[in-house]
């Protein structure tokens, strides 16, 4: 039997085995899962182990648990691959968003709906079942094969580059393989070369040093939520354009070429704005949509709170007001000069009324990777014989910096082997996964391994 | 002995009654807390009972429950008053900013710690044990008193409304009393003889249809948070005046005299910045502190939420975000119309990328009473035998809309007998009342019962 015939045969249990990882509420920003996190570690060292690999070890971090493992009888003259993803997820809320238990994955029609599911778990899986199939037919894979799945993604990663750098020798690779992205659409396969960095703070803004009763002080005392408000609202212009003072200095133009290979990107305005929820778009008016979120660097408040937040009508002047801002990167920005610049806008706009303070949360580099190393071509070709289609070469927006890591530290490029879908609710309510592309990217990757053996790198 | 002599001997009892009606956290805007509320109308009820009024009841409203007693005694010929309070209490939150619990009374030097123990329990208990004192002593108070006390008054009030239409003749009256004030300073008595009336909204700026990844649709989806952001900035200009078109419309001046006689309320610049945790006031550069918390109108944000709100940086673009804003008012402006030019104005400015949604949450009537009325005096009175010192008539910045309820249904004036402090911390974390306040309250009720008796109405 061929790995893709065994792959196409097992795609029953394949399918009822992520539905137990989906299980696994392993939520690495909140405290209270770190258990889960642990146990999805393990569950994860187990089926590493059952498909194949000779060894599999859950190696703990001062946060969460690194699972690695390595498979190397491709022997010395065979390419060897190193597979990143990530078995940690966003937490579920707003709970009340979703149609179905976000940790019972439920199938409808031809989607599979979980948190995590395509943000990273049923990605990260398509490698393990792979090597499976080369196990349970050709006895084993083509080329060596290192995967390293990290526990930290959704909390900034924060043991990531100390792990890296103190395992350097052991995650040695010619390559570096992740699929933690999305194709532009199902029958439309793409790879993306190009990932925005991030660079994401807090706020707290203090007025007075406790919370006072806003019929006796308001008037008099500047309140903390209204002056924050107003210094967010000075973080952009009216047409979207961000206005801390040097934030686009380092931004590298968009040239024409860019712009038309941009162009190139299949997108329909009314599919967009139905993927969005929304009537219209916003934001830069001399960029289009995708120029916008692919390759202009942006800025949003990912959550604010001040003041009485629950039902009713409590007349307090809060002494504090909080926001998380977040920043997507382009070539050249980087993210901890970016954090610099907001500290300084803020600051600097700051009302003398109240007190400002800006936390680091999480810094990652953006990267723009080769598209004609062989690597990338064999990625080309294994898309095209699994999909039917020639793959297109996009950015995406996101920002996935153990990218940059690999780059710095291995000295060695990451091919993004995305299987998502623009719609696919990352991060969000009602997360899913298309599974036919669950099942094509084990196709994919099965291919993309048979072609780099004999390609080599 | 006199009523004065009994209270004195019982200030150690009044003050451990005081604190077992403190245990019970009657917070009446959760609804989880409704057993709480209901349990401090019981146990009013049997102390009102146990204090000497012939009749005392719980009545059921369509939400938390008004305690109703009268004693009338003193008979046709004499005045009869009505004494309003009310039973029910804010929410303690933030928890964490306490140094006591909230619902365990804590003595620290002359004061007394608890949720609500100035607001309004201790200065409703006065009274309770004001007629207690003229009970043990003359037998009954020299003037018919009736007592209503509500359960809704920190969650908007309702059923106070129809209530008081309901029971309109069983509630007529000569003149009410409240005491839900604060006097300036534990030497300074004072009369408030102005409130300001409330206007509380909630808003609700929706962008995308569900919650979105940041690194996905950011910078060409419009992030309501910044949305929201930009509007209420646009709700002040830099000097603190408010900017919503015909907000000041019917203020009505301050004229010269008005001004003189604010320009006479004690204030010590260092003292205030002090009560209320600031470095520097804020606020309308043309009047001074005193006007603008007393005499001019004023807006806060009371609460503000939207997005990720959990320790860690999750990236989100929220759906929607929300916040509480409530503006005080003075005559003769009426809150509906605020609400409504409020809602008119943020909708105008509402970017065409969101949907907005004002909802009016709780409205109030301010109110101005006549300094010269008999009731008026026999209070001015009976703070000057307590005190040793002649009471000052002023303004407050908060709003009692029972006092306009009583004008329009009852067609009678309120006195309003606060023995609050300035720094009493009302609505926030550590609130106190000085407990020589309450003995004094307590001697200060006496007098005016027996001067008005003489003097009449």
């Amino acid at each position: 039997m061929k790995p893709l015939e065994y792959a196409r045969l097992n795609q029953g249990r394949f399918l009822a085995e992520l539905e137990e990882f989906l299980s696994i509420p392993s939520i690495s920003t909140v405290p209270d899962h770190k258990p889960d996190v642990e146990r999805a570690a393990s569950w994860l060292r187990e089926k590493l182990l059952a498909a194949g690999f000779p060894t599999a070890e859950v190696v703990p971090t001062p946060g969460h648990p690194e699972v690695y493992a390595e498979w190397l009888d491709a022997g010395p003259g065979a390419p060897t691959i190193l597979v990143y993803g990530h078995y940690d997820v966003q937490p579920p809320d707003p709970l009340d968003e979703w149609d179905m238990p976000p940790f019972e994955a439920t199938i409808v029609g031809d989607d599979l709906f979980a948190r995590g599911v395509a943000d990273d778990k049923g990605q990260l899986y398509i490698h393990v079942k792979a090597v499976e199939a080369f196990r349970q037919t050709a006895g084993a894979p083509p080329v060596n094969v290192k995967c390293m799945f990290e526990g930290e993604e959704e909390s900034g990663s924060p043991s990531l580059e100390p792990f890296i750098r103190e395992h350097r020798e052991k995650l040695s690779a010619d390559v570096a393989v992740i699929s933690d992205t999305h194709i532009l659409g199902k029958d439309t396969p793409s790879i993306v070369y190009g990932l925005r960095g991030i660079s994401y703070v807090e706020v707290e803004v203090t007025g007075p040093d406790h919370d006072l009763h806003s019929g006796i002080y308001g008037g008099a005392v500047h309140n903390p939520i209204n002056a924050l408000c107003a210094m967010i609202a000075k973080l952009h212009d009216e047409n979207g354009t961000i206005t801390i003072p040097g934030f686009y200095d380092n931004v590298r133009p968009l040239d024409s070429e860019e712009r038309a290979e941009l162009a190139r990107v299949p997108f329909e305005r009314e599919a967009w704005l139905q993927e969005a929820g929304v009537t219209t778009d916003w934001g830069e008016r001399e960029y289009t949509i995708v120029e916008r979120t692919l390759a202009r660097p942006t800025l949003d408040v990912n959550g604010m709170w001040g003041g009485y937040i629950q039902p009713g009508a409590k007349t307090v002047l809060p002494s504090k007001a909080l926001a998380k801002i977040s920043m997507r990167l382009v070539p050249d920005q980087r993210p901890a000069e970016i954090a610099q610049l907001i500290e300084n806008y803020l600051i600097e706009i700051a009302p003398p009324t109240v007190n400002v303070e800006v936390r680091k949360l999480h810094m990652g580099e953006g990267a723009i990777i080769r598209r004609d190393s062989p690597a990338m071509q064999a990625a080309f070709s294994a898309y095209a014989k699994a999909f039917g289609k020639e793959p297109i070469f996009v950015r995406e927006g996101g920002s996935i910096p153990v990218v940059a890591l690999f780059q710095d530290i291995l000295g060695i490029e990451t091919i993004l082997m995305g299987f998502g879908l623009p719609d696919d609710r990352l991060h969000s309510p009602n997360e899913k996964f298309h599974l036919p592309n669950f099942y094509k990217g084990i196709e994919t990757v099965i291919h993309f391994m048979e072609i780099l053996a004999t390609s080599g790198v």
